[in-house]
């Protein structure tokens, strides 16, 4: 098995579950932060374990041009690359190729697109996404689909399904031939291999002072043999803003067979009550046993809404993005921490918070920080709220295992269906 | 007292002491890192303080444009503001106004400037220079001099040497009579009293899991009485490139009668040659009871060298302006990390440091994140940069305590005098 997901309480739809990767467990529901390049912009990763992240989410895209999967493949993949020793989720480049609205060309084949850097020329389909993303070697990996725009007409909604529906079996197809090819599967090979950089830094690591800070190994789990270990790739649901052609792609897309599946498609401009909507309608077509991923939502409130529906994963550069322009998410709401009014304000930025930014610093001295244009605005405004977005997460799951249904820490009440 | 200086043990010229301030103890030779706007950029206060930064240097000109002296005198001075617990240096502005060659004017009274931000008018003089730094609360704040520019002529430097020391004077004479309206002394009236945010603070904290982390009291040392705390002013030494004006310079300054004394002047030009011999006949003339502080150097290098010959404080924006434009400081010498040659290179930027840049990432992935513009490469590569300096100075000091002339860690070989 490459995963194995359990679920440990259920709450109506909701659950509370644990899934296991070749890199260690996540509990569900997670919030899983953007780490783009390799990168959550600004925390390092020693912070981001401070923090309880779980499981990091890669831009395939964005790595396949800079550095490249061959670099990275050839760096023992991207566990080792970016030494971040838990797991690692990639999304398939699709969602980023098709936002390069003028530069790209769809066919039955993939996608021709130009790169945002330099306009050079590229081509994505199922088979290279997929074998870019076992290059980069994250422990979950996604099928390369469509994600139809919005709004779309119900003739091109159905035939972009239908060209996602293809693709998702030529992605399998690919992954199942070539799935033994993932980095960190051919590292371990023998537990003392020449070959093997994890175990040559921590052979001489003894000095080192902190056992977190070692350049440990980033290879597949220890407790399993090496050939047991492989990636898993996961499904996406498409259909647009159609219950009936969500039905449809999500009953087609677990006939081809998935270890997990994803509800793509979405946060892609409509309202968000339709949003709502279409995820419930959807999570219900959905096998319990498999994880539920949402991709690209949401808000505070949202993350805790959806996880109330029965969504597992969820991934959003919201908390990084806002934090980057001095919004930030609090048990009383947002503040938009650049404002004048901030200026002389010595009070914690949220009380009820126990991250590091809260603990130590005033508003007033992250509005300056922010005001000055220095790096550390960036830098603390992103810690506190990504602490704040998996802060919230553990409420949901703590209130899931509790059998009562997860309300967001600020009070704002989620809507049970009725 | 103020502070208190201690030699502890010495080497030839050089000295390892203890320098007592109102916020604790500087193990000295000492390197100061530059936290010009109230932050070091790119690195939090808890990573300062995990790197063993003991003293940190605040610029009162930029501070004295953002966010302003009244703003961060209301909000108890830098160290609170900043939540920085240990002892601040800020200088007085003076170099960075003299460095606005087309915007200042100089007169006896003091500087017209511009501010380079949006070109607005102000004025420093002695006293509005000592008023910003008793506003600011820096344990250790300096005369406001005029940086003799290189080359000038003999008559040049004598004039501005002259007028330095008439300023310093009058900078002693506003300190003396107002340097009891520091804001961290006001702060602490009284052990409850109701205005003192630190100690509301405190109170509020115990559910705080991290004792380094709370939001503590930044204001003076707990275990002298408040009315024995002030800040101390040094006095600077000028003279530019002419060992007998410097001899004047000096002797006058010590004449004037200061806690410690700066050089000035120097690292504005001229062959690092001369900087050394102008420091070792400047520091002949100094008293071994004061503190010495050589301002703004310098290279890995030249601090072992400088503190060899009996300087006991320097900053230099070197390692923190260099790691941000991707130039390491290692115990192989320097790195140049946006090269290509490091794209593919997995080895440890350099296995000899203990820092937590070392420990974990490869130089693979520093590359990679300068070359993609990520956020992180500042913040990783300054602390590297930081663990080497505070790691060499850590190193002098121990030298000197074993009575040994220091040499510098890449085996790089001081020249003791003669």
């Amino acid at each position: 098995m490459s995963i194995q997901f359990h679920v440990d309480a259920t709450s109506g739809p909701a659950r509370a579950g644990r899934l296991l990767t070749p890199h260690g467990e996540i509990q569900t529901p997670v919030f899983m932060p953007v780490g783009t390049l390799a990168s959550v912009k600004g925390v390092s990763q020693d912070l981001l374990e401070e923090l309880g992240v779980q499981v990091l989410l890669g831009n395939t895209y964005h790595l396949y041009l800079r550095p490249g999967v061959d670099q990275i493949r050839k760096l023992g993949g991207l566990h080792r690359f970016m030494a971040w020793p838990r797991p690692i989720l990639t999304d398939s480049g699709g969602f980023q190729v098709f936002s390069l609205n003028d530069l790209r060309k769809v066919t039955e084949e993939g996608v021709t697109f130009r790169s945002h850097l330099d306009g050079s020329a590229h081509f994505l389909s199922p088979e290279t996404a997929t074998e870019a993303q076992i290059g980069l070697g994250a422990d979950i990996i996604m099928a390369f689909d469509e994600c139809t725009e919005y709004p779309a007409d119900q003739v091109r909604v159905r035939t972009s399904m239908d060209l996602t529906l293809r693709w998702a079996e030529r992605c399998k197809q690919y992954f199942e031939e070539h799935k033994s090819e993932v980095p960190w599967r051919t590292n371990r090979v023998g537990t003392a291999a020449p070959g093997c950089p994890g175990e040559r830094e921590l052979a001489g690591s003894a000095a080192l002072h902190s056992a977190g800070r070692v350049r440990a190994s980033f290879d597949c789990a220890q407790d399993r043999p090496a050939s047991a270990q492989t990636q898993s790739l996961f499904g996406i649901v498409q259909g647009g803003m159609n219950l009936a052609l969500r039905r449809e792609s999500a009953q087609r897309t677990i006939e081809i067979g998935f270890p997990g599946y994803a509800i793509g498609g979405l946060s892609v401009g409509e309202p968000r009550t339709l949003t709502r909507e279409i995820v419930e309608a959807t999570v219900e077509h959905l096998p319990t046993a498999k994880p539920r991923y949402l991709m690209g939502v949401g808000t505070p409130e949202e993350i805790v809404e959806y996880a109330n529906l029965g969504i597992d994963m969820m991934d959003c550069v919201l908390p990084t993005r806002a934090g980057r322009h001095g919004l930030l998410f609090t048990s009383q709401g947002k503040v938009s921490i650049k404002q004048a009014r901030y200026a002389g304000d010595d009070s914690t930025l949220d009380p009820a918070c126990r991250c590091q930014v809260c603990a130590r610093y005033s508003r007033a001295y992250l509005r300056h920080l922010y005001a000055s244009d220095e790096v550390l605005a960036q830098v603390l405004n992103t810690v506190h709220n990504l602490s704040f977005y998996l802060d919230t997460m553990r409420s949901v799951r703590h209130s899931i295992e509790l059998g009562s249904r997860a309300h967001f820490l600020s009070g704002v009440q989620s809507q049970p269906k009725p």
